[in-house]
């Protein structure tokens, strides 16, 4: 099967809003009516961001998932990707399984695939995806103010867990192994809570490298520092399912570090004034994603981690590095 | 050097058009009224697309033009790119010559770079391109008809012959290797003629496989056959400069191969009626790029080489297939 061949069957479909997909040199896309257009590109390496054992349509997800995450980052609504793909070799199976996962959640979010490339090389997925978000209404890391609460969706910490069971690091037991490795390879992207989070939140990230190194950007763009509750982070862990296990299972630093460092959630962060506490909660409950507050920004510099009774609380959580 | 660092230090420069650039979760882009955006993307792969020892500048520019070539190809205006990028290891060495190469050609073209990501992995370089084209008006693969004449822009084949060159299958005078070197590692991706053609041109392709491989897109999306004179065909070859060389060094079938089926030209290939000759030449002279007429397209389904009596041509003139 030859290289044209192979984007015939497993990756040309009809587009409906695009104004030409697959099959040109370029790809054509209009963007609505006041509407700006949202643009990120991530990388996934076989070894580094997936084992060569992973399951091919959950990579599928994955690989899109990561990419859709910073739409829902910035509050914009999902519209086309590109893929370009770099394999060893044309592999029907793969390509079958991939495209099904991968297809799968585009569907789910009505993102069309409008063009890209595939070559022979060592395994690598690069997804370029666009989002409409009104003028001026993207969320962005610069926004937060002094006195905002401080957010995330979701639960932190099982992808990380699940990794490190994959890595033969720890044991979880299977249900709850089920649940975390569903975390992992196959992580939610909250498009819906980011849309509805427009005129709301005052910053946003989502969480791909650990929360405290992600929402470390939001307070260098935003010239900010923070405070952090870990009374309440640590309860994020375990997927709200599996807390008692995990308290039996695993130290505290263990938990509190997955929570804060361990990188792989997709979940948000975000930001927003005290007075928009009902209108957090109305766009959590819009998009059916629960929000927990557990902290503030604070005008001086640096990121605090306090305890229940405002303590400082120390700890060894530096973030994720992709070139530590 | 963390990922964050190497980011900052070579990839993060204001944004001029864009209405944000790099370092939040999404770029945001805002094409002009009445305008679409063409998006291409291109994944290039070492030992694949460049050789391990490549000139790293020479590479920067490479895995732009490629993208640029896109954009060339459907009439598009060059307005902005991401870049996705694995690297074996932080090399700054490597950084700096590859972002030199890569800004240089962008700011030739007014492109600027608004996103992207930087991994650990086997070296993959995978752009997005974004350009803009008025509503309508972009170059399409299907709209050749019978009758328009065909045409090519530049010369084609001598990026083969330095690719050979430098397999040691073949050798080139010192001057004329520098020359078809540059054609290999350098194209020059055709905007300007790209953009003069709008209007002008029924179809257009960039030649990136070989211009049969190429022109047979045309053939296929525009439900058309053609009929391609290789009496004008061979002497692309040799940028012009070097052709009585070309006939002493190499063999007849040699010099069409590598014109027909060398890849790697990024010449843009391209149909217009009869009646816009004049049109087509005007073109050419506003993007002072050298245009050459060497075949029409007809009805009958099938490509036909004919040498300058009209008489068929056979020849071995398979075109380049990444997976072949």
């Amino acid at each position: 099967m030859n290289e044209f061949d192979l984007i015939a069957r497993y990756f040309s479909r009809p587009v409906r809003r695009a104004a030409l997909g697959v099959g040109d040199d370029c790809a054509l896309l209009q963007p609505a009516e006041g509407m700006q257009l949202a643009v990120s590109s991530d990388m996934l390496v076989e070894g580094r961001h997936f084992f060569p054992d992973v399951d091919v349509s959950a990579l599928g997800h994955k690989a899109l998932a990561v990419n859709l995450s910073d739409l829902a980052a910035c509050g914009a609504q999902p519209l086309a990707f590109t893929l370009a793909l770099a394999l060893p070799r044309a592999d029907e199976a793969w390509l079958a399984a991939f495209s099904r996962g991968l297809f799968a959640l585009a569907d789910a979010h009505g993102c069309e695939l409008v063009g890209g490339d595939t070559t022979q090389g060592p395994l690598n997925i690069c997804i370029t995806v666009f989002g409409e978000v009104p003028r001026g209404q993207a969320l962005l890391r610069s926004g937060a103010r002094a006195g905002d609460d401080i957010y995330v969706s979701g639960t932190l910490g099982d992808a990380r867990l699940a990794l490190e069971a994959l890595r033969g690091k720890l044991t979880l037991p299977p249900e709850w192994m089920a649940a975390a490795r569903l975390r992992l390879e196959q992580p939610t992207p909250r498009i819906a809570l980011g849309m509805a989070l427009r005129g709301v939140a005052t910053s946003a990230i989502d969480i791909s490298d650990g929360l405290l190194g992600d929402l470390g950007h939001i307070l260098k763009a935003s010239g900010t520092g923070a405070r952090i509750d870990t009374s309440i982070a640590i309860n994020l862990i375990a997927d709200g399912t599996y807390l008692e296990r995990a308290r039996g299972l695993f130290s505290h630093e263990t938990r509190l570090g997955c929570v804060l460092a361990g990188g792989d959630d997709y979940e948000l962060a975000f930001t927003a004034p005290v007075s928009a506490r009902p209108a957090v909660q109305a766009a959590a409950l819009q998009a059916q994603t629960p929000v927990t507050r557990l902290g503030s920004i604070e005008n001086a510099p640096g990121l605090r981690l306090v305890d229940a009774a405002g303590q400082p609380v120390v700890g060894p959580f530096a973030s994720f590095d992709h070139f530590a």
